[in-house]
């Protein structure tokens, strides 16, 4: 059994590769920072993406919501006078609708997700981070940005200086996502190549948890987000370059250090591997971009297979 | 100055052609008494009709909802284990998302059909009956149901017993709706051929609405719903026979005759004429089935100018 910590896109990928191998064995913790009202319906950008993605009718053409999709609803939104500003596909509309009838009538999100994620026959384990709402407040230059209003309405144009995790002091750690963390048949815990400021620190902010993952002396595995100096998609290279960091796997590793034992850096950046490793770290070079469902399944089991190394090397000689 | 009463298809209708003769000069109020919930949203089915009719939008083939309309929200709620059997289209979606969004922010159903008029472009107004929830229920041989139960997911199928609506002692006539009627330019009022026990009645018993009509002394003319022993669309003909009623303009009549003072039915129906003039009131007869829009507008201005008759046959001479 493993848990992985994911937050969209790339996250989605990995945990998509991981759940071919291990199927039910899988548990991903998801971001629910990201999450907002729209038109007056609970959205949740990132636990939509990784259940779109395992259940294989995500849309890979944007990015985000479903395969197939149409937009009447959209259309007619604007044509009402409504916001047009997030784009709402019809299908995927109906997750939202559903979510929050049921969230309303007093649902918690974990019991929600389970059900979506059974009816789209999804075999992981897909856990909101928790059921308290915790809101990631994106500080810009501009002053503070709910995170959509920053990500969608003002494409990531204004430049960060930090990140607030509204909520968070009053969250906690679900039952569902401690018993994961608790569970004796865990191997290991894997942080998805997502955002690690507004995709995986909401998660370690709810309370608790990263003890949860400390107290089990389990191999922490991370995958790196960046590639070449650049991030695969989204805002996480001009972050780093506005935070004044090093846009590099070497500063994924340091943003870590002090939860994670193992570090997957891709090929182009092998050369990194040496100063990473004299921050006490294990590194593991592999290819890292995952063009196609073969690229996510091969990453998923080398993450596995390295965390397996990682527990190896630890256990005492027999 | 016109103000007629309308439920769903039939007046929506005959709205439509008063609205090509008046324009602005038309007020239809609509009865709210199908309004209900479903997947936490506002849905109101007569003034959707109306509104959607008075716009040139309407969805012909069905009789409700909106031209060239997809369905993959509802294809989509389905697969995820939600309620489909109340068509929401992915257009007329819009409506109900909106409209429940700003009621939830406390502004009223007047304010917000309004609003939604306005960008549809027309130019009558379409006034809900009552700001307060009024909720027809359907007196069954199986007990009490609610309207759209009995109407959608039972198909009209059970026998009727009687009608109440929920909620109408505690309504109030609107402002929009009081001003319409005791405006010193108001010629007439006009009854559509809706169906007089689940879409005419519920309107006239918003408390102080039918006096508001009787203390004009102006002409109040309905058109009949049946023609030919038959209603055109609805279960009109079925509950006449249910309740006991001959299946007839003369029953439309005798239900009306406490307000009404002339009735336009069917060529088809002519013989019935003095048997109706018999009760008291006028009689024109006419075409009345309104398959074109030109049918619509044809009936709309003939309405008119009988109501303008009888005003005249009223007036004391020179």
């Amino acid at each position: 059994m493993i848990v992985a910590l994911a937050g969209g896109v790339g996250g989605a990928k990995l945990a998509d590769g991981l759940a071919c191998v291990l199927g039910r064995g899988l548990s991903v913790i998801v971001n629910t920072g990201d999450d907002f009202e729209h038109l007056g319906l609970h959205v949740s950008p990132d636990l939509d993406t990784v259940m779109y993605t395992l259940a294989g009718i995500a849309n890979h053409e944007t990015g985000w919501g479903v395969a197939e999709e149409s937009w009447n609803f959209l259309a007619q939104i604007t044509r009402l006078g409504g916001p047009g500003w997030f784009q709402l596909g019809d299908r995927d509309l109906a997750t939202h609708v559903l979510r929050t009838m049921r969230l309303r009538r007093g649902e918690s999100l974990t019991t929600i997700t389970a059900d979506l994620c059974g009816r789209l026959g999804i075999a992981a384990h897909v856990l909101p981070m928790s059921d308290q709402p915790i809101r990631t407040i994106v500080d810009t230059t501009e002053g503070p940005l709910p995170f959509q209003e920053y990500f969608v309405a003002r494409r990531c144009e204004v430049p960060v200086r930090g990140f607030r995790f509204e909520g968070s002091a009053q969250a906690k750690v679900t039952g569902d996502v401690r018993d994961k963390l608790t569970d004796i048949d865990l191997r290991a815990i894997i942080i998805c190549p997502s955002n690690p400021y507004v995709s995986v620190d909401p998660i370690l902010c709810v309370p608790g948890l990263k003890e949860l993952i400390r107290t089990r002396s389990l191999p922490v595995v991370a995958v790196s987000p960046i590639i070449g100096g650049a991030a695969v998609k989204g805002p996480a290279a001009k972050m780093m370059q506005e935070l004044g960091f090093d846009v590099s796997s070497t500063s994924i590793a340091a943003h870590y250090r002090d939860l994670v034992h193992g570090l997957v850096i891709d090929v182009t950046d092998a050369a990194l591997k040496p100063t990473i490793e004299a921050m006490g770290m294990k590194v593991c070079v592999v290819p890292t971009l995952m063009r196609s469902a073969e690229d996510r399944r091969a990453l998923g089991a080398i993450c596995i297979e390295f965390a397996s190394a990682l527990a190896e090397a630890e256990r005492p000689a027999q």
